[in-house]
């Protein structure tokens, strides 16, 4: 195919049409179109934006160079969440049983750490035996058993959409709003959705800070969503603090547990409950959101979500007793409290710091190919705007080694600021954006 | 290096240091930054642009990737010639030994057929015989001894000129004014000049069509020169049909000998003598450009014009004898005219469809490696204005078998349009830019 005028066009402030779309992914995909004229292509489409008939056309591209998961014919609702991403958010760990409990299926496809951010795939794989990537075949037979699967994006999963965000990921054009869409968009259709929730993330430590750039991926993720049949409800959640207190893989899959249990920290239940109860409504098993909580609450309460947790673990080869004794999880050989400094207000706690931190303890990647060591990282019981006294325990560091505890006490002491005064902290949970519109939140 | 953070900033409006320029084009020549890095990086400075500063860096980075003509401690002047381009543009072939001959030196390089345009790498070498890739130590050695050399541009000069070249050829990031003028003058400055005309063609054959874009480009290089210590002036000239008569890379050759001898057309010597004006001001071996065009029509009339380009030929390998009997040039073997096909005025000789026409017969490149054919093209005596009767010959085909001869039938009835009425063509010379600004163009 003859490229250049089609980059000439997008460069000029012009529309591709959906074939031309279709062609340039499929000769990218086929190794046909080189990584120069794609990343020229992109960088004028992150400069010039793409139309909505664009998009469509590039997410459709992408979700056609691979294949997907089909459930024709089967009537139970299947919905997922999507979140863009923050340090301590266990979220996904939680709902795929808990949603699953309550009768919606939750065919869920995740990814590893990304920048300072953590990985739902990393986390999973802090348990024993857990097997992340089931071919498809297996996949839809558990989400058909179990209502729920947890598994990273195989290769037979939108190809094109791995082989673009590599190329953006060092061509500077990942932050564009068009193409974020469409690369969550074509994994998720993939999945055999019915609806999607998604949480977007704003404050510090997010992928897109801004509130006004969060609402933009919102409304573009409800307009690519309603062209391919797939409702999608936002919410709009705080990422200026970490979510819930554990930040580290082995961690956060305890506190999953412990949340599961119905002993999780306020903030990570509420977030927990707020996205499955749009998941509820979406997947038409519960009126309301109110009544979804209810149905929640009783799935916990009675045990059947933890149980559900541990059927999936088990189904994916993972040793199940961890959701009885999370000490089966990957234990750290060095652990250390960390006191308050001084006594005053935690003014700050800064989510990027923590999440370069559990890098920095080797619980994340900086390359590649990077080995994570799934034990350490920090436990975080101060929240933004309690009150402390010099030497009050403030959070918990778990190391490898010596070393280790002294860079998470460094870190630590950067990332959580006492102050005289604090300003208050973003809303947990602030807005929800549907087909509608964009509104305040607020429980039913 | 780590270029992301660099590729961001220059994608969100920003400046790049000329130290960050410098390392960009020295890893990129070094083969260390990858292509599609520096693609992404193009679009985003075309879309961006460069500021001044930037220009420079990028500039002298082009240029220190290479060798350069070192002329220190000669007293003569020397002037270089560059145009943007155009159909029928034999300009520097008369320009060079007619300059050499008045006392300016011109160490002249030029490139091959860009687009429909022609190249004067390919017209020299329709002289049998004609070597264009001297050394630089054998060009400067000819500049001192007769004032002038014809070269392509060496591997030794502006390496990361020719790799950026070629890489913006395809991911469309051509058509920048930074990105052009920095090409232009790392390759004009690596010449050792002491300043530079330089003929910006406008009209629907030219490179940048629209005036005000020729005119920020003559800005542009005037900056930049005055940045290296090469004052620049600039011709805004006609490109709205061919200049001259003769079309094709002997044939061009033939007329620019003719023009040596005082035979060239009125428009080819028009433009010849007002870009050499300049040449020999800028040179100060003429104290006003109507000195100079005394200057430079003596040196035709004695002969000694033509006597340079006879020098010039034998001294690169070629066969003067072309100089006296320019039927030793590579003649075609099929030739016929083309006749009128109605009465009226001549509206139209369409510059880009003559020069797809030439290289329809074989006499360019739509790739690379391409063979030219040296002989055949077109001689085009009709000019837009002129009254034709039905039958009158308008132009000659000159092809190398009959089915040329169709080609080349077929590409005059779609180039020369002839109506009952014409629109005046553009002036032939329109402007004149120098440090001081825009002035229309007038003969002092």
């Amino acid at each position: 195919m003859i490229v250049v005028p089609l980059i000439e066009r997008k460069r000029d402030g012009g529309t591709l049409t959906p074939e031309e779309w279709s062609a340039i992914v499929a000769e990218y995909t086929a190794g046909r179109l080189p990584d120069y004229q794609m990343s020229a292509l992109l960088m004028a489409s992150y400069l010039r934006g793409l139309e909505r008939t664009e998009l469509a056309a590039l997410t459709d591209a992408m979700l056609a160079s691979g294949q997907r998961l089909s459930f024709d014919g089967w009537a139970t609702p299947r919905i997922d969440k999507h979140s863009t991403g923050g340090v301590g958010d266990k979220v996904s760990l939680v709902l795929g049983p808990l949603v699953a409990a309550c009768g919606v299926a939750v065919p869920m496809m995740s990814g590893r750490g990304l920048g300072h951010t953590g990985g739902t795939l990393d986390k999973l794989e802090a348990i024993p035996g857990f097997r992340t990537n089931l071919s498809l075949a297996e996949a839809k037979a558990q989400v058909q058993k179990l209502g729920c699967v947890l598994i990273g994006q195989t290769a037979e999963i939108a190809p094109a959409d791995r082989m673009l965000y590599a190329l953006r990921d060092v061509t500077a054009t990942v932050e564009s709003i068009p193409l974020i869409a469409a690369s969550i968009m074509s994994k998720k259709l993939a999945e055999g959705l019915t609806g999607l929730v998604l949480d977007v993330k704003r404050g510090s430590g997010a992928f897109l800070p801004e509130l006004d750039r969060g609402l933009d991926l919102a409304r573009t993720m409800i307009e690519l969503g309603a062209d391919h049949g797939c409702p999608v409800v936002t919410l709009i959640t705080a990422m200026d603090r970490p979510l819930g207190r554990a930040c580290g893989n082995a961690l956060e899959v305890e506190e999953a547990i412990l949340a599961l249990r119905g002993e999780g920290p306020p903030d990570l239940m509420d977030v927990t409950y707020a996205l499955g109860a749009e998941m509820l409504v979406l997947g038409r098993v519960a009126a309301d959101t109110d009544a979804a909580r209810r149905e929640m609450e009783k799935a916990i309460g009675t045990g059947r979500a933890a149980e559900r947790m541990q059927q999936i673990i088990e189904a994916q080869g993972g040793n199940p007793g961890v959701v009885d004794d999370p000490a089966a999880l990957p234990q750290a050989s060095h652990v250390e409290f960390f006191p308050a400094p001084r006594r005053g207000f935690v003014a700050r706690v800064e989510p990027r710091a923590i999440g370069r931190g559990v890098i920095a303890l080797g619980g994340g990647r900086t390359k590649i190919d990077d080995i994570v060591d799934p034990a350490v990282g920090f436990v975080i019981t101060a929240k933004p705007g309690d009150w402390v006294e010099a030497g009050e325990p403030l959070a918990t560091v778990f190391a490898s080694d010596r070393a280790g505890i002294e860079t998470g006490r460094a870190t630590l002491r950067t990332a959580i600021v006492i102050a005289d005064e604090a300003d208050p902290p973003l809303p947990l949970i602030s807005h929800r954006v549907t087909a509608s519109g964009v509104e305040h939140y607020a429980r039913d």
